[in-house]
């Protein structure tokens, strides 16, 4: 089975919004081995939707469409369905239920244009939406199915993984070849470095599975990806290469495809009944917010506190005055001071401290932009690693809170 | 002239890597009036880009191809270009004097695979490469342009501006006319809301310019477009819609194209040389950091506490026992304490607030998930919001968060 996946919008055109359902789609469909042939874009253009329709249904059996489904006026999906389908609406009850009890969950009056998606294509099976007001649409036309959903990203993830994928599954459109894919994350380490660790099993690797090294903001990307006859062949050379790779870098791996950073020090914190207290400078409250993020932060985070200005260094954490003078406030001594100040105030198992020089402005030949300390209590031993990153305030802020969350993480292993 | 941009690679396809190329190209041709009307994406496969290749010269005159112009086996481009447009290839001493050089230049030891890259189609114009070893081409079929140009962003930006779009403006292939375009991004109104109070003057707005609904979790963006023959038309035309728009929702938009909430909020502050301090829960830090992405936030943000445990609010806010115990953490005394607190002792001229139920647990029949109470004081005056919001919990993290800040920059244009 072949697919294609239509987007639609002016602004992907256009290049006000970068086009992630594509992505999303793609990623999916591997999932059930289902390999994206194509990928189309076009704008909110009825004739232009209408080629793109047309074409779609001469090269493949699958397309799967999003966007143009919105209320306003240049949503012209739902249109153009209609007449490549030979379809006419009507009017139904279900879903006009389902807007009108959105809109009184949110407290606010439906407008009377929503209304209109209540009117459903005929000859379409409705794709109920469980997270916003437009429904989505299956049409088969000889043999080849359309699946159009809404562009919001969200509301086309529910419906792909509530609707089309079991669709798909129930309707034995899948392949029968399966691509399975893992992604080993790593942080701390380059991706050069990472290479070197690997070049002498990298042939013994590459024969079980593809390898590709993706360097992100928070660091290197490891992906597997292997292609069989069955999933759990698959999956079999895939376990074999990470055991390969895990031999050589273990320890600068901290999760596996979509686990972040802060799930893994959740989930050690959470099962050790340990407790953290975050101060944060240079951060500005993004290591709070990250472990926040997090169900259940309650059970394990205590607080945090963004000691901005000096005066809320001594005040609320306690530094003492005579180490910012003789020190800085961008020193080991004031990092070290500010964790185990957090920890012993919130009273909690650890305390986690930054501070730095985030930039772009800010820095002297002494302290340069990209200069960051971090410190790590527990109330017996306090640990300061010293950091030098670059000129971005943004990049600076998230390495930091990277290299901040991955020394808690290699702490609560007992690596360091 | 319709334009069409082709990005190429199974990566793409696959979602591996999300296509971000097509967006910039297409900003990019919208500076000099050429509207993109197609983006195609295809996978390392020949037959199938040959067949791309021949759907974009049918129905466009200007194609923008990248991707697939590396070294290895799975680089396609060239080949396919060599067959479409009937051209062989020609070894080029000044391009392979380039490659040679930048390996030298990175200290490493040039690849013998990498010479095949100096080799050029015939019937090309070339363009160089300044910052990486494969070099683009131009083709012109039957009046058709083709631009072949690297998928690595950079490389391909790189070109776009220093070759495409200069040959572009050369050979008269920009419009003679242009297109300008503005957001107005507004927060704290639904898009059908939006709609709604504009609807009476959508006729005269949209004689003036294209109006798009663009929702975001931030808000709704409307993006006014007008196409034009001089920049300073479509500026005047777009002036005389935005009045119109903001007669009727001005206290919703923040910010113009780029701007975000959180600059805004920073440049009143700065501009009325006043200070905040931030006492968060249910956002757990993300008001902060976004305050602090700011360069120069050490200006107006003192000190943020995220206050998560009910000790945290009684120790380091002054929250009373006696409220927490009569109307709970999540209440709207309990956000009016907080906000008193922390304005009380980091002595700033503003406390923001937030309390609520992130969720997706931890809601009870009388305090369900996505309730959240926004507080601000000023010393004079306190004001308590409540909010209604949903269930995911990262979204309500950032709901809430947008809201805080929208609802300190109404205080700061003594709106509320």
């Amino acid at each position: 089975m072949r697919a294609e996946i239509i987007t639609i919008g002016d602004e992907l055109l256009r290049g006000f919004v970068v086009d992630t359902n594509a992505a999303y789609i793609g990623k999916k469909l591997l999932e059930v081995g289902i390999k994206p042939f194509w990928v189309t874009t076009v704008g909110d253009d009825q004739n232009t939707l209408l080629q793109a329709f047309t074409l779609a249904a001469q090269r493949v059996e699958l397309v799967f469409v999003t966007g143009g489904l919105g209320p306003t006026h240049d949503d012209v999906t739902k249109k153009v369905a209609c007449k490549f389908f030979d379809s006419e609406l009507v009017f139904n009850q279900l879903v006009f239920k389902k807007i009108v009890e959105l809109f009184q969950q949110r407290g606010v009056e439906m407008p009377a244009i929503n209304e209109e998606q209540a009117w459903i294509p005929k000859k379409a099976q409705l794709i109920l939406n469980e997270v916003g007001t437009a429904p989505g649409f299956i049409f088969n036309k000889d043999g080849c199915y359309f699946f159009i959903m809404p562009g919001v990203p969200q509301e086309m993830k529910a419906m792909m993984e509530g609707a089309v994928i079991p669709f798909l599954i129930n309707h034995k459109l899948t392949q029968n070849q399966t691509i399975q894919y893992q992604i080993l994350r790593t942080t701390g380490i380059m991706e050069s470095q990472l290479y070197e660790k690997l070049s002498v099993d990298l042939a013994n690797i590459e024969n079980l599975v593809e390898l590709a090294f993706v360097p992100t903001v928070r660091g290197v990307d490891l992906r597997l990806t292997a292609i069989g006859k069955s999933a759990k062949e698959c999956r079999r050379r895939i376990a074999s290469a990470e055991s390969l790779i895990r031999q050589k870098v273990d320890d600068y791996v901290y999760g596996v495809n979509e686990e972040t950073l802060e799930q893994k020090v959740a989930e050690l914190l959470f099962a050790n009944k340990q407790t953290i207290a975050v101060a944060e400078s240079c951060t500005g409250g993004l290591i709070s917010n990250m472990l926040t993020n997090i169900s259940g932060s309650s059970h394990y985070f205590e607080r945090g506190i963004v000691a901005y200005s000096n005066q809320a260094k001594v005040d609320i954490l306690g530094v003492s005055i005579e180490t910012l003078r003789k020190f800085g406030a961008v020193s080991s001594e004031t990092a070290g001071e500010m964790a185990e100040g957090v920890r012993r105030l919130a009273r909690t198992n650890f305390g986690l401290s930054t501070t730095g020089i985030a930039g772009p402005t800010g820095g002297t030949p002494q302290k340069p932009v990209g200069l960051v300390y971090i410190g790590l209590a527990n109330g017996s031993t306090t640990i300061v690693e010293k950091y030098q990153f670059h000129h971005d305030r943004l990049r600076n802020k998230q390495r930091t809170a990277y290299a901040a969350l991955n020394l808690l993480r290699r702490r609560l292993l007992k690596k360091v």
